[in-house]
């Protein structure tokens, strides 16, 4: 493996490996498997469990890692080609990158979605650029429409839980602030295809699922055995649900425009994920969501901290999760 | 040792086992003692010294450390329970810190007092609702009314000047552009009186030790065969002196108001240690400062670059101090 | 070695050793060689290079790094003596420094030039004042008018490039939103005059090097068998050069002017590198730059992403560089 980019690049028998790669570095750590590596670790958005996993993951692994964040001790980076650079952005990823690059042993980026253009974001334009400018070992850690590790995380732990590879997967919309990008909901219901799960997607009018993004997760549910469907019905989506996996994003009808969105959302607080919701699920469904979150706004207090919830499983599988990535990327 | 809160939860005796060890470090380098051993480290606060002697303390035995600022390069962190978190605090601690937490072999936590209510800052409501998620090895790494690295550190520098362990302990409320949290006078005098010394607190009028906290002190020296006083009148306080240790504090009369501190503060620029402040003090007596320090406004240049001062040996031993706690939580 | 200030501190045969040391370990690593040795890193000013470049360095020696930014995650330093510490400014470096030095085994520090009066600049009045507080092994990480981890790696660079020693090597001042400090420059002419080169600033009026500068520059091309000249002639400048320097400069009339040097500025767009530049210059003359450099303002695409640039290969040449200095500094 050169690149982590997309977990759809792997067949689920790769994933699978990886999964059993990450459960055997638990069992038997490995600390010396990286000695001497270096990765490179640039955050271009903040990040909490990302920049604390990886540090862990590959010191854990006997690994070394420095974290660049623009903004915070280091410039901001222009990204635009062509740009005549006479504004407050000191340096161009085109440097900026490749030197990054040449210190490390692999190189881990995050970038979100600019949030301007749905195609241009769905096309993954921006992280592709900078993919481009890495001829190092690679790690996506959140691009505008995709979050491997995540991704990877989250079927580790649905393994863990006994949530059956044919079981059905609730991705629902809840409420927030403010528009979020799709990177989360585009890892998460393309992993859950993947793994050959019944996969539902469940939000309001004009947060669709874009229409390229729907024909990956069909293609991907049917090499594995599952399906894909979207709707607003939150009884039907529930009924015998193993996972309702909440995740806030911003309206695809309005992509790029805050205020249109504002003005939709103003009618969406009640999708805000309780008790009740879980009436006509499994009664073993678990409540699953990526953190951060915002407390009692797309979830209430009780379900975060009731024993549905699996978030914190979640989140400490980033890393040994990531731990296998490095791994299969660094070790000889 | 399971966490090190506070180091009145120590027997004197266990406090001298803990600066041996710190000694033995020193003399005799152990740098493979935490290898592989990860120590994550949470600073809801700034921080110089505790930022840098941790990550070299931890260095120093062979294992590694990740920092996560809140506010650089990682969100906000709510606090309150039960909060609607529909503002720009995008995760709460309750899952950002057991997430932190599950990629580490320990924890250190700096979160300083919110300086409203002394009652609820006294009782260390925020620092304890954070360690009740931490499951854990913990360090306070300065709490709201606590910093027990640096009386630890502190401790371990008086021993070493041969200050004598029934010697006249000044601590000196100093000058400041604003109000302060009392968590290193706090620890400072309890740490004297658990070391069995004439402790003495000189303030104006208006910045008395709160009662709880005064009566610890007096329970702590009781057991160890010293004494606490408060008192308004320098030249008593200083008599016979081997320490004055210059501190910056609030107004715990006007607690969490902060016009009314400053109006109060108007009067008391002359509380700046000078050389004159001295002449009542046994010729030896050192200057002591837990750093950092404002020049010419909590002391001059004259004391603080003269030879009575011992605030670098003090900073210096917050490393050692650090990594026999560190040794203890996490060596074999 | 105990400290690495300035390059031309040492003679050309000790730097010619470094770099041997440099590229020995390129080829043979030593992941061993720092084993227990820990960096302290203090950066007063932004970084990308330098920042990344440390800490990976010391990681592939097997040391480890600290990294202190005031403004991020501590708060500022004071650097005025004598100064009534009443304002924003919570630390003086007098306790600041010697505190951080105290937990590491060497430090490096980067405190550019205060950009207000030339004399003070030019006697690196603030820098020296900083190393004073060392008492460790010490790296120049860039100051007012020094970087000599920058010279090394650019040395370095021609030597792997086979730039003659005598070759001209033409530093050319180019265009930049805003006044930037001399240090490369400085750095770079020095470098390049110490190495025996033909060396040529070519600059337009206002934008002179400093007289006591341009007499180091000849000293150390004198003992070189080098030369010093300045021009404002482009074409005769570049005539049969080897290497055409860009570099960006404040004017040294207006020094500490901003709207002065605005203003002289507002004609000099067209001192912006471009092919044409290289018609009199010899055909395999390189491009060459610190980083980071403005796009299309001191630059084209053109020039920068085509054959003639070696920019990431100078980035890249900063670790080994640094490598050797950091073996030398701390290697038994």
């Amino acid at each position: 493996m050169k690149r982590f980019i997309d977990l759809a690049d792997l067949e689920p028998a790769a994933v699978r490996d990886l999964i059993a790669l990450a459960q055997k570095l638990e069992r038997e750590p490995e600390p010396e498997a990286l000695a001497g590596k270096v990765l490179g670790l640039l955050f271009m958005n903040p990040s909490l469990r990302t920049l604390a996993s990886f540090q862990a993951g590959m010191a854990r692994l006997g690994g070394r890692s420095f974290v660049i964040t623009p903004g915070q001790g280091t410039w901001q980076l222009e990204t635009r080609l062509g740009a005549v650079m006479d504004g407050d952005r000191a340096e161009h990823i085109r440097e900026g990158l490749p030197v990054l690059a040449s210190y490390a042993d692999a190189v881990g980026i995050r970038s979100f979605a600019e949030g301007k253009d749905l195609a241009a974001d769905m096309a993954e334009t921006g992280f592709k650029a900078m993919a481009e400018l890495v001829d190092k070992p690679l790690v996506n850690m959140e691009s505008a429409m995709n979050h491997p590790c995540q991704a990877l995380a989250d079927w580790k732990t649905m393994d863990e839980l006994d949530v059956p590879a044919q079981g059905k997967f609730v991705l629902s919309w809840v409420n927030h602030p403010r528009a979020l990008p799709l990177a989360v909901p585009a890892a998460t219901l393309t992993m859950a295809a993947q793994r050959g799960m019944e996969v539902v997607v469940l939000r309001p009018e004009g947060y669709e699922i874009p229409q390229p993004l729907a024909d990956k997760a069909r293609r991907l549910a049917k090499a594995s055995g599952g399906s894909f469907t979207e709707t607003t019905d939150r009884t039907a989506a529930l009924k015998g649900a193993r996972v309702l996996y909440a995740k806030e994003w911003g309206s695809t009808r309005h992509y790029g425009d805050p205020s249109a969105d504002a003005e939709l959302r103003r009618q969406l607080a009640h999708w805000k994920v309780d008790e009740p919701w879980f009436a006509p699920a499994d009664p073993a469904c678990h409540f699953m969501h990526c953190l951060p979150v915002r407390r009692n706004v797309a979830v209430t207090d009780a379900v975060l901290d009731g024993p549905r919830s699996v978030v914190l499983r979640e989140a400490y599988n980033r890393m040994p999760a990531q731990m296998a990535v490095l791994h299969r990327l660094l070790a000889r």
